[in-house]
Order: structure tokens, then sequence, then C-alpha cells
């Protein structure tokens, strides 16, 4: 059992490390394969958290709650639909999510449960997936909703720069498959109230399906879908994704 | 002018270099912002030629040929329009373009001319974008047809591993704004003979339009689309991609 996360310090050097009553323990070593507790640690305020991850893809599930299928009358899929977003898009915790230059569009948040892969991962048996999970995350789907119609394909429409805001850590103390709750409050205003008991696929079948047609790296994140309630969100409009016994990643809206 | 690659030697060390009078000189230093010829060089078919750059992510447009949309019937768009396979698919020169376990249906081969970005890139301008494109190469977007249609979004379709094969070198020696063929032979029969003279969108338009949308590294492949005469190829395949001024590209299809 353990949490870990990535930070900057007040004099700007990145680090890594595990989360222990209420501190953060700096590591070296390799975050995925050795990490190496060091005697130095900081208090959660003195340090910046950043992304727990850099992933090189970011695999996002789609129409893979059943109350949103069903809102939305899409009939259940019979193999869980991912579409990738780029590692440029992922934005740490408290960074602005911008509008993009050009876009007057409809922006949207989508709060979900993130996987964040432990070691190379192709060809597995779902009864072996879960050994592939480093732990869990929160991720907001940022989508400019205009673009994803317009386009056909939504790789821009979520692609854009601080659109896949991720953390605040990465822990393996919560259990998705016995039902974990993922909400979304804007303003205060609770958006979002799903739980992973109504995911259409479970994520042995998720990770399976995926590894299928390509190798999953360390760091590489599972973004689970959105369950419903999806609204748009504007400048000024603070964004918090919350996932039960991860924490709450909170982003503010901002425009270019 | 120059010509670079990366390589791996026959006792299994991995290197980049430059080509010079059919010989690759070895380089260290940042193969990006300083490499250092140094005095090691091998003849081309002492070592293994490997994917010249290896991606964050590939930006592969569609609907970039006047022809091929016409023969579609699909029509113009009215800005670039691109999907993300992800870096997991990239595969080198010679290496097997794969069929994915448990898949029975269509692969496509779709060549393309290939743009690798040379340094950081966002929100640039079109007067500058050429600044940005260290040099050209050959990408084959190979595509498992049947998932596209069914799933909807291409991610998958286009995202396996060994769905990217890019090479065998880059090279800053040709001008595709004054017109370059790119064309595809299957077993020595020519299926694909395009031009980038047929370009809906110039490649100062494409990098603008991609780099308004999100930060391209160095490495970062962009797959410029595909002429007419994409069709199904099948184990046993030779696939042969060839830019003019660029090289040949040349990939066995595989069973699993």
């Amino acid at each position: 059992m353990i949490q870990w996360s990535r930070f900057r310090t007040s004099d700007g050097r990145l680090g890594f490390g595990v989360i222990v009553d209420e501190r953060i323990v700096e590591c070296d070593g390799d975050f995925y394969t050795g990490p190496r507790p060091t005697a130095v640690s900081f208090a959660l305020d003195e340090v910046t958290l950043l992304s727990p991850c850099t992933p090189s893809k970011i695999v996002a599930l789609w129409n893979n709650f059943h109350a949103l299928a069903a809102k939305l009358a899409k009939p259940v899929p019979r193999h869980p639909l991912f579409l990738i977003k780029p590692g440029s898009s992922v934005a740490g915790p408290g960074e602005a999510i911008t509008r993009p230059a050009g876009y007057g569009g409809k922006i949207a948040f989508e709060g979900e449960l993130g996987i964040v892969i432990g070691k190379p991962c192709k060809d597995v048996a779902e009864s072996e997936a879960a050994d592939y999970i480093l732990g869990y995350t929160c991720v907001n789907d940022v989508t400019a909703r205009d673009l994803q119609t317009k386009d056909g394909q939504w790789s821009r429409a979520k692609g854009f720069d601080t659109f896949c805001p991720v953390g605040p850590l990465v822990t393996d103390e919560i259990d998705p498959w016995k039902g974990v709750a993922v909400g979304v409050r804007v303003n205060n205003d609770v958006r979002q109230d799903g739980n992973t008991r109504d995911f259409i696929f479970a994520l042995d079948v998720v990770i399976r399906h995926i590894a299928q047609a390509m190798t999953l790296f360390p760091g590489d994140l599972i973004a689970t879908g959105t369950p419903s309630g999806v609204s748009p969100i504007v400048a000024g409009d603070v964004v918090e994704v919350s996932v039960a016994g991860v924490g709450v990643l909170r982003n503010l809206v901002a425009d270019e």
C-alpha cells in the first residue's frame, strides 16, 4: 500500500517520492523499477505536485458506463472503445486548463479514474492484467466539444495541450473492481457522481484488449471512461475530479 | 544538406550518425541539438538501420490529396484533419508488419511522406513552420481496415504495434513544396504513384494547424496523408514506400 507523486521544489528542482504521514519522502533510482527513499522529505505544501506520471501515450476509453450509454441511447459496445490522447496534453494538479487559441466553442470536463501502468505490457491474459497496474489516479479528459463532431476523429478535440490534467498522486490503495466513486465538482457544485461498479468493461478486460493492440510502457495512462453528467466549463471555473481513496485533482479553466 | 539515421551494430549496440558516401559516420551528443561526428564509421550494409526517429507521437493526416478526395467523393476539408498514432506503433526499415493476434480482417498499406520535427514547436506562424522541420522520411500508415469503421475512432485500427514503419533515413535534401513523388510498390507492382504537388494543404499550413493544438517535440513525426491507390496486403507481401530523394522503406508482412 503506497502513494507516489512527482514534485517541483520551491527552487525549481524536479523529484519524485512516496507520501507518508502527509510528507513526501524523496526517492532516487528509477520510479518504476526501483525507487529508493532518501533522507530528504518535504511537507506537501512545501512543494508543487506535478502530474504523477509522464505517459508516452494516454489511452482514453469512451462509452464505458452503462448509465451514460443509456442516457445517450448508445448501444453497449461489444469490446472496449478507445482513442489516443498525446502525452503533450498532460497537465499537473493546479495547472490551468487553457482554451486553445482560435477556438471559441464549448469545452467540457470528463472526470475519470486513471490507471498508471507499472511495467511493459503486451498480450496479457485477463487473469494477469492487474499485475501491470502501478496504481490509480484522477484524470480529466477535457474535450473541445464542437470539434469532436466537426473533425470526425477526436484526436484534436481531446489532444490540446493542458487537456489531460492528471493527479494529484498515484495509489494502489483502492480496488475499482469492488466499486470506487468517481465524481466531478465545478465551483463546488456536483456535476458527476459515478461509480466504477457501473463500468461496462472491467479493468482486466480493458487492459487485455488494449495490450492486444499496443505495447503499454511504464507511466502510460489509461483513462477508463466518464460517467454521465459532463457539461461545459468556462474561464474562471474550478474543476475538481475526485476518485475515492485517491484524492482531488483541481484545475482552473483559463482563457488563452 | 544532410542525411541521418539510427542503427544497431552487429554486436547489438545502438547508435546514430550521418550518411556520407554510402557510409554512416557515428555521432555522439544529442541527435537534435548537437550531434558530433566521431572517428567511427560503418558501411551501410554492416549495420541494421532502425527507425530514424523515436517519436513521442505520430500525427497522421487524412484526406490530404485532391485525387484521393475526388475518388472517395469526400469534400475537400477546410483545415487539415489528423489523428494520433502512438509511438509504440513504430517499426524500422526491414522490420515485419505483423498481423494483430485475433484479427482476421483486411490490412492496408498507406504510403506517405513523413516530416520529422527538429525542435519544440507550438503556436508557430506559417512563415516560420519550415524552421521546425529536421527533415523528411518515408512512412507507411498501416491500417486494419475492418476496424476503422467498426470502432468509429481510428486509434486502434492504425495504432497496432508495427503499424507505423518509418525510414530508412531522414534527409533535408528534398523540397515537398516543389513536388516530390510518393509511391508504393507491393511485390514490385506499383500501387501508389502520387506527388506532394497534389496536397490539399501545404506543409506550412499543416504544421501551423497541428502546433496550434499541441506541442510537437524533437523526433515527433507528421505523416502527411496518402495518395490514391491503397489496397490490402497479406502475409508474405513485400511493401516498399518510396519518397523521391529519401529512398525506399521496405517491410515484409507477417502473420502473428
